[in-house]
């Protein structure tokens, strides 16, 4: 399992990568597969440990990303004859060490970050083993083994009472539509809590920091998994007013398994991870939004834990990796003779 | 051979690395060596040309460098089976994919950008053939198996006549002493031309273009090969008055080769380019280097050119390599099975 390691896995707080690998071998491990999980040093795992980089990168401003990366990667490759599969966590560079190893490599594409990097996942197509994360964050131009929604370890969830106020929680980026969050909370006259890194420091000063009063509207920055259950559950909704192609929302899902809907635009994945009516509204825009949070009352809450339960579970993920390692394992194809 | 794609090979104006790559290549096709070139696709050259990157990425703001790179440096490894050694004039990247075949690779490290890409040339001491480009480049805690300075192609540099100038040729940056060459020309009371691509704009602005007068001190901007050769043939001396262990310094050889003098400081390499008295003089600060501009009637050009011929001829460089390839193939030495 290689992972990314611009944080550690898990993550402390913002990782969505890290927390995927983390998820998914742990969750080998526990069906008793000998998993080797390469991350950075202060990994925690049940996995024996493989680490080139002492932490992340975005948390140690004096580590060479290029350096610890292409280490990171080749550390995988030159064990490769050790191992059934390897199984991708962390973009298209290693998918550039994969034609020379005869080990089947499964690439999990999280989305992309350029329309440029497609030319690399194009040039490996026909030995790559692609995981698309949704329906939606499918490239016509790429062939796929699988689409494997995210599962979260719902232990770490607890359904919560829900409470009076919204919560907007991601990355504070135009992207996720923070502005629109608090737009659609004071409309609504509700408060809003919002937690997150921000990814856009321009936005963040101009279009929500002059926002944040300590009352209706509450900045908490990031949050770690203890914080970000308890301010989940206590939500009477999550606001995720996206405005772009989202390959796959972690944090909707982690609602849901607080038993909080979501008000969400029908962008990217959402209307993959969000069933109108049931658990949350999918809105075309800030009125329908300010609306929907009217309708909340409407909406059952242990319909949205169930649903996390059904489809967004860890081992519903598992599940899903597993066939499809047995199957590339079992298939031996994309295996190739070793290069030289 | 694996060049830097960061330019075109040769390189229209400024790129080292990639000039190296080139009068390598070529000189090794002239022997009748089967070679491949993996290089930017509008380069030139007598070898086979492999090329993923459509131009030099420091030329084409389209191209992502992460991109390019990587595959450029995949398409020679998963090649390697066909050739008997790869030359890797590329930096540290290509070492991290060294292990996964059995083919030797050849390192020419052209310098250390940072004391933290020590870190990867270390992890594959054990099976790199690493040449310097200098004795005083050579990092204590690495095994080299080669001291090969650079070489020029001779019939691209003519024998000059000299003239009433002094030039600096090089990047414009703190580094290569720009605001030296300027101090110590006005002080000896002779013009300076100034030609070189800028790398520290705020250093060129503040430093450099108050001085620009276009008589005493003018500023030519990046030359191609024909200007350079007129350049160097028509000074009376290049100052080369760094102020960094210089790993290599083309200019000073190319000066040389147009029969021109140097005057520089002894630095890095710069001891072993410059015989003092003789080929120039290498001196302690701006007083010595005005004092060095009154002796310059007493250095015969065509000592600089024979220097130039006898020592940083390519013929003698691709003597270096020729000899260093051949023993690095009958040794085998490095060589390990296929990973996997």
């Amino acid at each position: 399992m290689l992972a990314s390691i611009a944080h550690r896995t898990p993550p402390r707080s913002y990782g969505p990568w890290e927390q995927v690998a983390s998820t998914l071998a742990e969750g080998l491990v526990v069906r008793g597969h000998d998993v080797t999980l390469f991350a950075t040093a202060d990994s925690l795992t049940g996995a024996r440990l493989h680490a080139v980089a002492p932490a992340g990168y975005e948390e140690d401003p004096t580590i060479d990303v290029k350096v610890c990366e292409s280490l990171h990667i080749a550390a995988v490759f030159e064990r490769a004859a050790q191992f059934d599969v390897i199984s991708n966590q962390f973009d298209f560079l290693p998918l550039t060490y994969s034609r020379l190893t005869s080990t089947p490599v499964v690439t999990t594409i999280h989305g992309f970050s350029s329309e440029r990097i497609v030319r690399v996942y194009r040039a490996y197509d026909d030995i790559a083993h692609y995981v698309s994360i949704s329906d939606a964050n499918r490239h016509p131009a790429l062939t796929y083994a699988a689409t494997i929604h995210h599962g979260l370890d719902l232990t770490r969830f607890t359904p919560g009472p829900g409470g009076d106020h919204l919560l907007f929680l991601g990355r504070i980026h135009p992207d996720k539509g923070t502005h629109l969050a608090i737009d659609v909370a004071r409309r609504a006259g509700m408060p809003l809590v919002i937690a997150g890194v921000v990814h856009d420091e321009t936005y963040f000063r101009s279009l929500v920091e002059p926002h944040v009063d300590g009352s209706l509207v509450r900045y908490v920055g990031s949050v770690g998994p203890a914080e970000r259950d308890r301010l989940l559950g206590g939500a009477a909704a999550l606001l995720h007013l996206i405005d772009f192609e989202e390959p796959f929302g972690l944090a909707v899902v982690e609602a849901l398994a607080a038993g909080t809907p979501v008000i969400a635009t029908p962008r990217g994945s959402l209307s993959e991870l969000v069933r109108d009516g049931t658990t949350g509204f999918l809105v075309a825009d800030a009125d329908e939004a300010v609306a929907a949070v009217g309708r909340l009352p409407t909406i059952d809450r242990r319909a949205c834990r169930h649903e996390a339960e059904t489809r967004f579970s860890a081992d519903r993920m598992v599940d899903g990796y597993e066939r499809l390692f047995h199957g590339v394992v079992a298939s031996g194809r994309g295996r190739r003779p070793p290069a030289a």
